[in-house]
């Protein structure tokens, strides 16, 4: 007998655990590829489950967790923010040895940090060792994402272009990051870096965490405005529209993610002030030039970033 | 000999003044739909006339201000906000009697009252009293735009779909409203209303100048955070390309935009400040429940309006 084998190929069997629009999109874009054998998404309601095998997101899905990671030889954790430390507990007594595991959290430091006092780091107080696990845990950040939730919204091309970033710490071993990396340009990513979890937590806090926060609160302004002149809404054309449209995203998601990166996100929301302070002086004393140069500024950056983006794009 | 005439045109010639991307996206539109007879662009260089008539933005072009409004039965001038004064005083002895005139600018209050003085209001101190004008002129706002500018990005269908505001001052007639709003609806805008010059710049402050401040002030924070980590841009995703689009704007022009509407802009600055400082709070104190109900406030108002642009969008 002849056993077919496909070239692309990564793994036997990859376990998604938890089937929203992250994990959904990621069982779409590997089952597309031909990266493994069988995807087995671990949900919490039968509904995902049933919505997830009909939408072609996972071969199959169950309530069991252990069930679920059994004989896997990949498993990305796709749960919100703070449901994965302890998510990543339940699971590691049933994780098969050499089992290569992940996350797509929003924010390290925090969640990392747990990480630690799990499985790696001594307790000073009850002078307990951990045991080194026999599987192998290296977080991921795949920029990319979407207002909406839920697997009904996944995408097979969500990360398709996208910027993967992989978290180092002095736990992760180097050849677990050349597999993962492997793996994320298999789905479609672009570019791929490896960081600290304290550059990821400085970085998603300028370009994701103080966007969002920002959009929301631009939001609520013209909210409140729209009660006494409800009309004013109805002039909100397509800048409205794009500069606010991440502030549609999942508030119970959000809070999370802020508060886990709260230091961050609140540093941003200083530099955020300077700035408006900047504009604000150039405004109230009518100085074009001072204005201009702000504006400037920031135009011709945003437009090399769109230039350099396209040229990531083509190549 | 039978002349033919085409059912949907409104105007015999059209001159549009300042053939860039608002003004050439416009002749774009009454080239397509037929509105015109003759589409005429009044520029300042030839070059622009060269293209624009290659893109088929207009049918003839000239740099001669008398040439271009004679005979004309609607004048749009399309020029940035800062030169629509100059601009109207230069037009205005050289407009035919009945001449429909309008404007595409993003500030009324300012310009509004230099018009007054220019055509209705006596002078003070010369005691002189303007000559009625013979033309109507009634100010306009198409709520459509891009952060690109010439006529080389204009597109037949910039203003497909969107909101137009109508100025409406003690000197506008009521029957200039009304042709003005059928040449709207004739261009594609889905919704045209009628506003004071305040209500205007109070709507355009909350939903498109301060997102402009915002998206710029943004760009910014990361550009002076990129400048001692480089690779920290890498990891912008769509959330921050959406959020900052607007901020690729040309500067010179949205310079002169903030500044006519300062008063406005600075008001709004301060009203983001205040949904700035109510996050800041709930962040510093780790408050999920006062940070979750200011998300979940934009987030539900965000998806309500994206639902109603829907419902405006089909109808």
């Amino acid at each position: 007998m002849v056993r077919e084998r496909n070239p692309s190929r990564l793994f036997s069997k990859v376990t998604i655990v938890g089937v929203g629009l992250m994990g959904g999109s990621l069982g779409l874009a590997i089952k597309k590829r031909g990266l493994a054998k069988e995807v087995v998404g671990l949900v919490r309601r039968r509904q995902t489950l049933v919505r997830a095998k009909a939408l072609g997101a996972i071969d199959a899905g169950t309530l069991s967790l252990p069930q679920a990671v059994r004989g896997a030889e990949l498993v990305i954790v796709a749960t919100p923010v703070n449901q994965l430390g302890n998510m990543l507990r339940d699971l590691a007594p049933h994780l098969p040895a050499g089992c290569l595991v992940t996350d797509v959290g929003s924010t390290k430091v925090r969640f990392l940090r747990d990480v630690e006092k799990m499985f790696y780091v001594p307790d000073l107080v009850t002078k307990t060792v951990p045991v080194k696990p026999t599987f192998t845990f290296v977080s991921s950040h795949p920029m990319a994402g979407s207002e909406k939730e839920g697997v009904e919204h996944a995408r097979k091309d969500l990360y398709e272009s996208s910027h993967c970033l992989l978290i180092r710490t002095k736990y992760t071993p180097a050849d677990a990051i050349a597999r993962l990396e492997t793996f994320w340009r298999s789905v479609g990513c672009r570019l791929v870096s490896v960081v600290t979890p304290e550059e990821h937590d400085h970085w998603v806090a300028a370009v994701s965490h103080l966007p969002h926060a920002l959009a929301a609160c631009l939001v609520n302004v013209v909210q409140d405005l729209a009660q006494h002149d409800p009309r004013l809404v109805t002039a909100a054309g397509p800048g409205f529209r794009d500069t606010t449209r991440v502030a549609a995203g999942a508030p119970a998601l959000w809070t999370e993610i802020l508060l886990s990166n709260r230091e961050e996100v609140c540093g941003m929301i200083q530099l955020l002030r300077q700035q408006l302070s900047r504009m604000e002086t150039a405004l109230q004393s009518n100085e074009p030039r001072r204005l201009s140069a702000q504006l400037e500024q920031a135009s011709s950056f945003r437009q090399e970033l769109e230039k350099k983006r396209r040229v990531r794009k083509v190549h």
